[in-house]
């Protein structure tokens, strides 16, 4: 049986989501926990978003396969993990569901204090100070060239082999209510320090050391720029990732059995 | 010249507002920023709201009178203080303001997470964690008794001389967007740990432990119910403080000479 957990994690704590030997980690923190309250050894977690060192979560989801389920599993879990890691809850997965692969989408937030009234020492943890004033609408402006599919080159740390292809689908600030400016980014999927890349990118335009089309122009340059600051870790924020409907999941899920099927026949 | 200055603070590592010798709290943090920033010795700050060990602050105001005032103090104090401590704005007080005195009311708001979706683990340090489904129309029909000009013996913690009449001017529940329970406490003052022990004496009839009906029979009994939990300090955050018009202000003071005047007289 698969579970679909859902987790919020207060990254400061943490070398990241994804288990290191001898360092704390999310996913090492989830998987001790489920051994211990399920009382196996070896639970092997699945993520939609690898969050680097530093990055917190409010809508990280996992899943694991698992013997048996019961409903207080959410409620014995968060009985055993430390306080900056809490399940917000347990459900068993629908068909034909990954939280890596089936995942659409994944949206985060970064968050900054340009001005002393919105540096809130309660939010110290999740906004990021900054001493000069930004300029929400040439930040705007400068993110519009960003969106859709792109090679994100430029904004990602280079791996070997792997793509940098993404799809932007938002990249947009505002300011709530408290006078943080907080910036939404969503896409298909991120290369590793993508977003803190695209915010640091944004926030030199905002500042006015650079003009708006400057984001452009790094983008078509397809290598990093050294203009270009990686953020801190701990404005970020993985807010919500997105699945498609649960009966699209089970035909996908159906139509891979026939791949599978006919590509097993000789 | 007196200066009006407006500050937040997460109070996990202060003992409260109040200087206490040995000890780090806000008052003592911030009047040691001002004499180094303003190189003066023995700066004494007044406040409007005394909060104790473990509460914040978002909306917390003081006076200092000073010398000398630059446009550049609250960014000069913000680099001096640790980053719990922030200093919102600095501004050249109206005449007649005191921070104290002047204040018409204080407003608190206490969190509480009375389910696992609630529990952002990035706000644990102002929410309380709560492990049972709180009645939050109870809670609001118990609270309705308390509102109004009261003897709040009952949720004070009795000192010897001191009054405990307050007029409760707003007392009220509702679910953030989070789905965290808020509560709403304003009054022209507060005695110690009076709001915790309000929300304490509110939260057993959201529980269900206590009838609607209890909150208004611990009030008439003017004595501490034991009954009555004080809450943790950490739920506990002052808002906002509430001052009369600028013109008001100038009244009050104008007439206080007149009354200092004539009582000068022989």
């Amino acid at each position: 049986m698969r579970l679909r957990i859902d987790l919020s994690y207060d990254g400061a704590a943490f070398h990241g989501w994804a288990a290191q030997p001898g360092l704390r980690t999310v996913q090492g923190d989830l998987e001790a926990a489920l051994d211990t309250v399920l009382r196996t050894t070896g639970t092997q977690l699945t993520v939609a978003g690898r969050t680097d060192s530093g990055v917190h979560a409010r809508g990280q989801v996992a899943h694991v396969d698992v013997d048996q389920h019961d409903d207080r599993l959410a409620r014995r879990l968060n009985g055993v993990l430390a306080h900056d890691v809490r399940v917000r809850s347990v459900s068993e997965a629908p068909e034909g569901f990954d939280a890596r692969f089936s995942a659409l989408w994944r949206r985060y937030a970064y968050r900054i204090a340009d001005t002393a009234e919105a540096m809130d020492p309660l939010r110290r943890g999740e906004v990021v100070a900054w001493p000069r004033l930004l300029d929400v609408d040439a930040m705007n402006r400068a993110a519009a060239a960003l969106l859709g599919e792109h090679d994100f080159a430029a904004f990602c740390k280079r791996r070997e082999g792997a793509t940098t292809i993404r799809t932007l689908l938002d990249l947009a600030w505002e300011r709530d209510a408290s006078g943080v400016l907080v910036g939404t980014v969503r896409a298909d999927a991120f290369c590793h320090s993508m977003v803190r890349a695209l915010v640091g990118c944004l926030a030199a335009v905002g500042e006015g050391r650079r003009d708006a089309g400057w984001a452009g122009e790094v983008l078509a340059g397809q290598r990093r720029d050294p203009g270009v600051t990686v953020m801190p870790a701990h404005g970020l924020t993985l807010e919500e990732v997105g699945y498609p409907p649960d009966d699209d999941l089970a035909d996908q899920a159906s139509r891979a059995r026939v791949v599978r099927t006919l590509g097993s026949t000789p």
